[in-house]
């Protein structure tokens, strides 16, 4: 199945792309890769382990995947023009001790591999931050492989 | 007008680059894609937050940007051979409390974006570090493509 | 000298590669780029400049360079499909004050280019995270070009 047919069965609506908080593109594509700029959740602020728990965070990683589809729906045009989820940053604003920024990651990682099936499989790290933009909890940039 | 020409037109001397503070290279090469390794300003040290402030930080992050500007030079021969400047990671030495790494690594893309245009805008992510090599305030990474 | 006859020559034999801590590959190829998941030494954990030394910090950074030669085996076969070791994100689980990152990432770097010789020289980033997963005190990732 397409991912585009797959995000209908799945009852998936893409949302609005959040406005950049700088001087930066929401994606570049060079070549056949496509960078995507760090998104993240603006709904969901706070240190994860803290006031933010792993399963808010979690929730938070896959609704920057849903803002990461609607980038590559903007810039390609299609979904069904990726030929491969290649790799991800996801970093987590994390309290004193909280050690599980994998397991907040994977909501990002989850919902790539239901769109795309093993296209959404990546290289991946999840790790955690000092501090991120405006306080939120999650960020996550990743680089996608465009077909010819 | 071409990047070197633009350079000129500012009044911009590139600085000599800094040596390397570990085993790698400054750049590397790869394909079209020129990989370059994450630079410091020396002269910048402390939390940004707290010893350093938001527009200390955005200076240094500029001057980092002269330091790449420099190393694209050195390992192309000219910053005409540059066709997009494509990603970057920011990373800021954050003060508990400091969120505003996207103004500090703003320094860095707003001269990009003065140098080479359209073609200086990329996809970044700006985040908080725990900490960066020997105090330092600011360090960026990026990728650039390289014209055929 | 070839990468995999270095390597019976230094007496090296590859470890077994730790399973994956979630919803990722060990690894994505992506046109000539192997694109290397975050590794790390799950023996050594604790923050570095505390409770684990940078010498002990130095030994996993290595040992995560054996991890990632053993995956580059897996998904290529040999290590003589190698071209060049091209880009490190080297991430350090650092205490308060330590800001030797480098020194650190430097396990990595020197097995690179003791294994590869000038084709594991690479750009990189060495720098001070929050947390990482399960409390390691060191991850790293890295791409890799393959040969043609």
């Amino acid at each position: 199945m397409s991912a585009e047919a797959k995000l209908k069965e799945l009852g998936i609506e893409l949302p609005e792309i959040p406005t950049a908080g700088g001087n930066y593109l929401h994606a570049c594509l060079s070549g056949n890769h496509l960078y995507l700029s760090g998104k993240v959740d603006r709904s969901v602020k706070g240190k994860v382990g803290a006031e933010v728990s792993l399963e808010e965070a979690y929730g938070a990683a896959r609704q920057i995947g849903l803002f990461q589809l609607a980038v590559i729906k903007e810039e390609l045009g299609s979904l069904d023009r990726v030929k491969q989820v290649v790799k991800a940053l996801g970093m987590v604003n994390t309290a004193e001790g909280f050690d599980k920024t994998p397991a907040v990651i994977n909501g990002f990682s989850d919902l790539m591999i239901e769109v795309f099936g093993d296209s959404g499989r990546h290289a991946r790290s999840a790790v955690g931050m000092a501090s991120l933009p405006n306080n939120v909890s999650v960020e996550i940039e990743a680089i996608v492989e465009v077909m010819d």
